[in-house]
């Protein structure tokens, strides 16, 4: 495989590996979603059976300088306290990571800075620190060469706001529509957020997908786009989170367009901004389960629902091996 | 515990277990319906700590004497051959149990009568056919001790024409309204199934569940109500499948309302009258994935959801005991 560029995913086996759903014991089309994720699946690994086997929620960590105008009811220590939370086993992505079988890693971009400024009054990354942080996706595809299916997760206090100045300038629509109560602020908590991504974005008038990441995002966010480009290069399928992980992938996208095809988005979130990304990406999650936690919790959720597509897709028996009478 | 009555759940338990959730390393709330569904395991199984330990999806199969009407693009000897497809581990349900660690049971009322009498001509079902099909499911709790979580499923050609004509006579909505496609007719053949229910709604005229179960259901049907009843008296969780397990769950609930603390309902099936039986039972389903295939296939989707929400709710960290900032 070319690994310097995201290529189209292989119509050819897309169409193999709808052949072979037809000729399952079941009636065409029954299995909904499921026909349709084994499919893509087929297209992505480029085989007539594809597999879920090897899978990883990449879980990225960053500080937010914004949450010095009070956009968060948790202190910004929390980032930090959760990522130990997450390496010793106790947070929730362990519990749910672990029904899905997949493996859990934390990469954290507080290495690249403590982090970063307030966005409100400045450029959240500087140039340097945006290509810094997406060298830390990138690596982080490296040490995956067995896995197939890799997870988005992601923990820093202040990202939902982020997340939701993002959105908003990469959809124009108005902060109010697309800001959430995050980790749960109130009314005038969400008010004060609101305005701080008015001023935002009144202060950076950026629209080029590079420049949002830059003076919006924040530095877990850069690295979970330049790992979505590089688990595409790489043909991977990537399970997307919530809110967050869909900002970085909306990133990606308006990149290299070519990613969407690799991406399965697992959940809707309960923030607003995430269905406002979620249809500017015409995108339709697995799950809806109202969720607002972030982790990767969701993308864990989803694996099962891969793994039954697969398998489904892999070891029933067709009409005829079966000897079940088809259509009359 | 009294096994010959369905119990009220323990709202104690309930409480207790909303108290733990309150101190895990999360934003309240934020694991959305997981954190509910802890909660009512919880008070299922009178624990705090609530499992899914052991858990089985119980099949029943059945033929209708309707398909004799043209309702269905399968021949009835499909639900033999599906059986044995199941037994011998080659279809849909065995491929998705597989994934959620769920043992598959088959239970054939076929033992009771090779098929229901033609519903359009007459009632599916003589008093003492329901009551033995009751029995084959009130049986199969039996060898379930172990068991904490029962998902149901189901396989009879022609079970789609029954299940809409009980949730017509359930609901009081129009049999048009309420008809779907099923394994797959055409325009032309709706048209027909629609007039058959038509037919069979005005000659019995009935509205009391268990009437409706008679002259309208099947033998599956009725065997999974007598297990819906059973598995609650037994403090199992029930999973609900789709549109055949729900109306026979819908006559289980209007026979004691009890029944539906104890159930999950996994899915919204693409067969329009499951939407209006979930209404009628103001049940929220877990997954909308457009499945249609029936077996249980939704049932086995939903228990990795299940697990995820005990095992978050077991395993995670409190604040305390990780030393992570609660909100300020």
């Amino acid at each position: 495989m070319d690994e310097s560029v995201v290529e189209k995913i292989d119509g050819g086996f897309a169409a193999r590996a709808r052949e072979r759903q037809s000729r399952l014991t079941k009636p065409p089309g029954s299995l909904g979603r499921l026909e349709e994720i084994a499919v893509r699946l087929a297209a992505i690994q480029r085989s007539e059976r594809p597999v879920t086997r090897g899978r990883t929620i990449v879980l990225f960590a960053g500080d937010h300088g914004v949450t010095e105008e009070g956009v968060s009811p948790y202190p910004s220590e929390v980032t930090g306290q959760m990522v130990a939370n997450i390496t010793s086993g106790g947070a929730a992505i362990n519990a749910i990571a672990g029904v899905a079988k997949a493996e859990v890693r934390v990469v954290d971009t507080r290495s690249v800075r403590a982090s970063t400024r307030n966005l409100a009054r400045e450029p959240a990354m500087t140039e340097a620190e945006v290509e810094e942080a997406m060298r830390l996706g990138t690596e982080a595809v490296g040490g995956l060469e067995s896995v197939t299916v890799v997870g988005l997760g992601e923990m820093g206090i202040g990202n939902t706001t982020a997340a939701s100045a993002m959105t908003a300038a990469l959809t124009g629509l108005s902060p109010a529509r697309v800001t959430g109560r995050g980790t749960g602020l109130g009314d005038d908590g969400v008010r004060r957020k609101v305005a701080v991504i008015e001023r935002a974005l009144d202060l950076h008038g950026v629209c080029e997908p590079h420049d949002i990441l830059r003076c919006l995002g924040g530095l877990e966010i850069a690295a979970l786009t330049g790992f979505c480009l590089e688990a595409a290069r790489r043909r991977k399928a990537i399970v997307v989170d919530g809110f967050i992980t869909t900002a970085a992938f909306a990133i990606a996208w308006r990149i290299e367009p070519l990613v969407k095809d690799y991406a399965f988005f697992s959940h809707r979130s309960v923030e607003p901004g995430h269905e406002s990304l979620l249809e500017f990406l015409d995108a339709e999650p697995l799950l809806d389960l109202h969720l607002r936690l972030g982790e990767g919790t969701g993308a864990a959720l989803a694996i099962p629902i891969l793994d039954a597509a697969v398998a489904a897709h892999n070891e029933m028996a067709t009409f005829e091996s079966a000897g079940v009478a088809d259509k009359t």
